[in-house]
C-alpha cells in the first residue's frame, strides 16, 4: 500500500524495556504494509532529541508530540504497578490533544492510526474493511462452534 | 476552508444535557471553519438509529462509532459524580480503536480533529499552525507580564 | 393492573434520611401502578424487625433481603461524601445474589423491579413496552429539534 | 422442572475467552435444571446480531439486553487487570436497569435468575429453598466441626 | 457515673481546626457523663509533648498513642480534600493496633470509647443499653410514621 | 492470666476459608493466655445464629457485633481481590461504633483486645508491656546489628 | 539574608491560572528574604523556552527541572478535578528524581526549598530555627487555651 | 569526594525489612562516594530513639525527620500490598516539608540527596552531570540500535 522507504508512523517509547508491549504496534501496522518506524527518545533524559524529532516529523510524514500531528498514547502497565503512566497521559491541559489508549493497548493505538490514515488512503480502507469484517466473521464463527458443540468442548481446548 | 454543506465531523451525544459542555467542541471547529453536525443518538434507547448513522456516515464524510473512521470519546463529568463515563470509554476491546480524551476534554476532541483533518488539507494545517503559535504566544506574553508587573498585580486581576 | 392493598415490591431503607432519594423508586412503581411500601428497617439498629421483614415478605408478595426473593441494592451517595455503600453492596459473597444499581440510581431499581414483574404480567409488559417506546421516540425528537434549531437554541432552554 | 428444548436464560459474552468464568452461571442452572443457552455475541463487533438477539428474546424466553427482560451484568476482572468492565457495567443511564454482580460474579449472577424465575415457579422456588437451607446447614456444620476439633486441625486440611 | 475530675478519656487532635469535628465525640461522652479532657498535641509540631502525654496517660486513665492503652483514630476529611488522613491510620505496622473509625466518625468513636469503659462499669453499660435501645425504637417510631402517614408527607418535613 | 474455659474475646468468621488469616489472632491471644473461641457464624447465610450469639455473647463475656461489647472488625483480602470488605467494615453508620482494623491485621486486632482486656487486668497490662519492650528491644537490636555488620550482611541472611 | 537581585529559586507554572495557590510560595520566600522569580513557562506550549531556562538555571542560581538541580512539584487539585497532576508529578521515572508535595502544597514546598538552602547559609537556618520553634509554641499555646477556655470557647471563635 | 567517616546521608527505615529496596539507595550513594549510614529506628517502636535521631542529625551532618535538614521519603509497596505507605508520606501537613518519591524510588530519593549536595560540591556538581550525560547518551545509543538492527532483534536480546 505504502512506500515503506518513509515512516508515515512514528512508534516512541521512553525506553526499550516497553518494547514487549509496543512492538504490537509494530506488527500490526506491518500487517496493513503502512511504513513506520520504532524509536527510543525520552522527554526525561533526551529532551532535545525529542523536540527535534517532534518538529521534524511533519516532513518527514510521522505521528508525533509536541507537533502539529495527531498523537496517541499508550500507557503501559506493568503486573503490581500502579496507573500512573495512565493518568499522566490523560491529564493533557486544554490545547494539548492527545488520543489515549488503554493500558498497554498498542494494537489499538496501530489500529487508530489505521483509521486515520484510511480517510485519504482508499485501498488502506478497503483493507482495513477486510479487518472489521473477519473481526466480525470470527465472533459469528465462534458463537456457532459454541451452539453446535457445547461450552464444555470449547472450554477444554 | 470547507464547505460547510457537507459535514466532516458528527458531535454525537447520548443526551441533550450533555450540550453544555460538548458545545465547546461545536465552537472550536466553527472557528476552523469546519463543516459538523451536532446529533443526540442513544445507544441504549435509539440503538438502530445508533447503528444507521455509523454505518451511513463514512459515505457522509463523518466521524463515528461502528464505523471505520476514528472516533473521539469525551467522557462526561458532573460535579459530585463518579468517573463511570472514562472508565467505560477507556476499556474498549482489542480491535476497537476509540481516541478517549481528559473528562469534559470537548475541546481537545475537537482539536484532535482538527489535527487529524489537517493531515490532508494544507489550509487547515496553516490555521492550525497559527493557532498553536498563537498559543505559544500567549504563554511568552503571560510570562513577560509576569515578569514586568509582578505576581501581586496578575493575581488581583 | 395491580390491586394496591397488596404490595409486591418493599422499598426499604436504613433511615428515613434516604426517602429523598428513595422516593424515586416509589413514584416510577405508582406509575406503573404496581402496588409497593416503603419502610424503614435496619440491619444495625432493629437486625429483628428486618430479620422477621424478609422471612414473611414472600408470602406478603414483596422483594426483601434475607429471603429467596430477588433483591435490588441502590447505594446511597450524598455530595461530598464516599463509595462506602456502594462496595458494601457489591461485595456480597458467593451464594447471595444482589442486583446492584448505580449510586442513587433508586429510578432504575424500581424500572428492573417492572422487568421482573413483568415477566409474568402481560397487561405491565405492554405498560413498559410503551415506556421504552417513549423514551425512544424522546429521543429522535429531541435530535430533530436540535437539527432543526441548532444547538445554541436548545442550550439556551 | 423446566423442558430443555426452549432456552429460558441466555449467558451472553463477548468473546469465548470468558467461558473459564461464565461457564460457573451455565453450571449453576443446570444443577436447577434450568433451561439455557451460551452466546457469544458483541455489542462492538456483531452489533447487528446482538440486537437481533436482544429483540427475539421475549419471544423465544431470554434473558437479553436491549430489550424488556430483566439484564444481569458480570464483569469480567482478569488478575493484573483493571476494574473498567466493572464501572462500564455499573455506569447505565436513568431508563436503563441493568443488575450488576461482583466481578466474575457467574454464580451470584445465575442464582439471581434463579429467584427471578422462582417467583413464578413453585417446583423451583422450593428447589431453591432446598438450595439456601443447605447453605446454612453446610455453615453450622463447619462451625461445630471447629469447636469438636479447633481451628488448627481445620485449617491443616 | 464517674468522678469528672479525673479523665477516662483523651481526646487529641493535631490542631484546633479539627475541633469543629471532633467536639461531637466530647458531646457524646459529656451525655454519658464520661469524663474526658480535649487536647492539642501534635506529632509533626511538639513531638516531645506528644510523647509526654503518651507516657503518663496511664497513670491518669486515659486513651492515648505510644502508649499500652487502646487507642481510636478518626481521620479528618474535609470538603474537597482527599482521603489522605484515612489512608495513613489504616496502615499501622504489625504491632501498632489502632482502631480506625470512618472518616469524621468522632462520634462512632466516643460510642466505642462508651464500649469499652462500659466493660467494667456496670452503670455505664445500663446507661449504653439504654442509648441502643432508644436508636431502635427511634427507627420502629419513624417506620411506622411512614406507614400512617406516607412517605410524602414525611418528606416533606 | 484468665480461666481458659470462659471466652473473653470470639474469632467470628462468614466462612472457614478466612482461618488461615484469622488464626494469627487465636496465635497472639494464645500467647497471653487470653481465653478465646474461634466460630463460622454467617451475617448472609445462619443470620439468626449470628443474632443469638450476639445477644449471648455478654453473659458469656464475648467480643462481638450487634451487641453492646466492643467489635474489632478485620477486612479480609485476597490476593488478585478488592478491597470491597474493607469498604464495608469502614462504613458503619453513626450508632453502630466498629473499630477497623488494616486489611488481614488478625494479628492487630487481637493486641487491640488485649489493650482493651489489659484496662481491669494488672497481669496482663505487666505481660502486654513485656511484648511491647520488646518489639522496642529488637527493633534496637537489629539496627546495632546494621551498624556493626554493614547492610550488605543482613540482606544477605 | 540574600542579595534579592540574583534568584535561588524559580515558581514556575504551566498557566498563569496556578497563581493563586503558588503564590503562597512566593510568600513563604518573602517571609525569609530568599531571592526567588515567579515565571509562567509551559512544557507543552512553550517547550523551547522550558529547556532554555532549565538549562540556564544553575548560572542563575536557579531551583529548576531538566537540570542537575532539585526540582520540587506541587500538584495543582481543583474543586471538583481529579487528582491527574498528582498521578503525573508522581510517576516520573528512575534517573529522574522529583520532590513531590501533597496537592497545593505551594507553602510546603517552600519550606522545603528553605531546609535546602539552610544547609549551606548559617543565617536562613536560624531563621528557619526559629520558625519551627514558633509552629512548636504555637500548639502549645492553642492547647492551654483549650484547657484553661474550655473547647466550647475555641469552637465560637 | 568526601570523607567516608561523616555520614551526610541518613538512610532510615521502620524495619530491616525494607532493606531490600532501600540498599538501592545506598548504593547509588556509594557510586557517587557520598559517606551515608543505613539504620533501622521506628517512629512506632522506638519512638525516643526516633527523636535523639533527628535532633542529633544537623550537627553530625544527616538527612533525618523531625528535624530542620531536608527529609525525602520513599515510600515501599509490595506485591498484592495497598498504596498506604504512599498515602501517609503524601499527607503532611502544612508547615512539615517532605518530599515524597514514587514508590520504591530508593534509587530517585538518594539522586534527589546527590542534587542537593551538589548545590554546594563543585565537585559533586560534575559527577553527577557527567551520570545526567551518559543517562543520555545510553538513551540515544539504543535507539541507535533500534534503528540499525531493527526492533525484532533487541526484543530478542
Amino acid at each position: 500500500m505504502n512506500d515503506m522507504s518513509s515512516p508515515l508512523v512514528g512508534i516512541i517509547m521512553g525506553s526499550d524495556s516497553d518494547l514487549d508491549i509496543m512492538s504490537d504496534a509494530a506488527k500490526l501496522l506491518d500487517e496493513f504494509g503502512i511504513a513506520h518506524e520504532v524509536r527510543v527518545v525520552s522527554a526525561h533524559r533526551t529532551p532535545e532529541e525529542m523536540a527535534s524529532y517532534a518538529k521534524e516529523s511533519r516532513d518527514r510524514g510521522m505521528t508525533a508530540s509536541e507537533t502539529t500531528l495527531p498523537v496517541i498514547a499508550v500507557p503501559i502497565k506493568r503486573e503490581g504497578g500502579g496507573h500512573e503512566a495512565f493518568w499522566s497521559n490523560i491529564k493533557m491541559p486544554p490545547g494539548v490533544p492527545l488520543a489515549t489508549m488503554p493500558e498497554n493497548g498498542a494494537r489499538n493505538a496501530a489500529l487508530l492510526a489505521v483509521r486515520i490514515l484510511a480517510l485519504a488512503d482508499q485501498q488502506l480502507y478497503e483493507a482495513y474493511s477486510t479487518y472489521v469484517h473477519k473481526q466480525h466473521d470470527d465472533v459469528v464463527a465462534i458463537d456457532k462452534q459454541l451452539q453446535d458443540d457445547g461450552w464444555q468442548t470449547i472450554l477444554k481446548q
